[in-house]
């Protein structure tokens, strides 16, 4: 048993791309359970691109990650130690400790996972929040109907996986936008979306009007910046764009400048944003429905594997630069 | 009785702000009309700000005006000449005639009005089109409760006039974006909005801050542009943003960049285009609503009066440029 806590700190706030200069490795003495909590050592750590967002002191939806501290992230451990009658030693959970080998935590916010037929890592994505996110975006924003087009950014992500698949079972034709020939083809051949464009290749408004001939009713952005100005005007009358995730921002020192915004109104376009911790108390339902799917295979998934936290910090880079190939995961000694 | 038609057509397409060359008025043959038809003498044209976007060959949500055709609008007139029993002369109708002194329609495309209680151009504005792109804005897109702050621009104008009003009805905060002192007095002392903010006086942020202190809930947006841009940084967790005209882009040789789009993922804001056409199946929802209110003298209009027709390009583009002052029409000899 190890006698100290590796942890990742934030140690300064990027100004545009994040470099492993912005985190700080330490190893601290072994946290103990006060009473009612529990001694969790991490497994799986998740990286997301939220996490950009936590890093920087912009004004957003939650608070900044502070300087200093542990980096923000959600983990599934297994308890070590439990001072609290509903977990013991063994139990399987999923937790907020962040970027460390090891954490304390009240056991009440500590999930119990069943892991007897669903990979502990799944909770992290396609049973997480990337799925959890998918399945109400998608349905809640979206409003797709069968033979709607359905249009997905970041498509062979964690959370466009998912998106399109549930696109497709609900009827629609689906193309995904990826960078790489290597990720379109996944996007195509595995995971069965219609088409999927590769925004790298450049006459991305050319490729909408060749795969979408009757134009966009519902387009699901996870990247924003000069592809969702792009969709903009690909969009039909009455159509939907679900604004879920801004990555083409985030890195961005300078705001991007829409310059097609006009077509919300010529189109009479709905474009909402959406985080998931507004459908907290309705997320039993996707993990339900989302469980149902990956156990019957109608819903593939991909994970992408850092080795050892220290590597924590070069997984989040890459995954920010679009390299990462599906769920992006760290996984612990 | 005139024996010539009086017309103004458009002549040309503007480029950037429109100009008087852009029209040209002719005298033509009076016209007659055929089997079903009515001829109509026009006594009020509506002149509005979608009419900068027929002038545009853009791509929009209508055709483009023609080119040496009559110019576009709807107008009140009186039935000069009937061949179709459901009209006589001397009745009063609204038509899609356009600017021009005479015309003949289909008698199922003119609607009789009744003007027994409410004087006939008011179904020009606060009882038409403007009134009940008002009444469907507000209520079914910006989804106001009371309570809320409702945040208006062109707030004295043919539109945001009767928005801001009916937010005060239905319990809102109600603040104002206008242009200049006169219109600003006007929207709070005469339309009782709780404060109106000059946006030709700068520093909108600063008095966005001043005047909504807690955050605005709804905003109705008439024109688009930085004052859309700058709206988006005040809006509030969950707040809805209806897009009704982007006059700020109407005239633009080149499309605004909005570099505010991020608080629609940070706030969750729900932003949507809208054309009353949409609601053709639920107008006399609205205007049996608004007439009540107008009846009982609980909604304040005002209307701005050019001479002549031939006076009809002057008074769109003093619209254009904001220097009108409520409903814009033009009064027929």
């Amino acid at each position: 048993m190890a006698t100290t806590n590796t942890q990742v700190l934030l140690a300064s706030r990027p100004a545009g791309w994040v470099t492993e200069d912005n985190f700080r490795i330490v190893e601290a003495p072994m946290p103990e359970p006060s009473e009612g909590e529990a001694l969790v050592r991490n497994r799986w750590l998740s990286l997301d691109p939220y996490m950009r967002g936590r890093m920087s002191d912009a004004k957003s939806y939650v608070p900044p990650a502070a300087l200093d501290a542990v980096m923000v992230g959600q983990t599934v451990g297994e308890v070590q130690a439990s001072r609290h009658p509903s977990l013991v030693p063994g139990d399987t959970v999923l937790t907020d400790l962040g970027w460390q080998a090891f954490g304390v935590a009240p056991a009440k916010t500590l999930r119990k996972l069943d892991v007897s037929r669903i990979p502990a890592s799944y909770y992290l994505g396609v049973l997480g929040m990337p799925g959890i996110t998918a399945w109400f975006g998608l349905f809640d924003i979206g409003a797709p109907k069968a033979g709607d087009t359905l249009v997905v950014s970041a498509a062979s992500g964690a959370v466009g996986s998912v998106v399109g698949q549930l696109g497709k079972h609900h009827g629609c034709r689906v193309v995904g936008i990826a960078g790489g020939p290597a990720k379109c083809d996944y996007v195509v051949r595995e995971l069965g979306f219609d088409a999927c464009i590769d925004h790298k290749a450049g006459g991305l408004s050319e490729a909408l009007r060749a795969q979408c001939p009757d134009g966009v009713d519902v387009y699901f952005d996870n990247v924003g910046g000069p592809i969702l100005d792009t969709m903009l005007r690909a969009m039909n009358l009455h159509s939907r764009i679900v604004i879920c995730g801004l990555v083409a921002e985030y890195n961005a020192t300078e705001p991007y400048g829409y310059r097609n915004l006009r077509a919300v109104l010529v189109k009479r376009i709905r474009m909402q944003g959406m985080i998931v911790f507004d459908w907290a108390d309705r997320y039993g339902e996707a993990v339900a429905g989302l469980a149902a799917l990956v156990a019957s295979g109608k819903l593939r998934y991909r994970e992408s594997i850092v080795d050892g936290l220290e590597n924590a910090p070069k997984g989040l880079i890459a995954l920010l630069k679009g390299e990462n190939f599906g769920k992006q995961l760290v996984k612990l000694a």
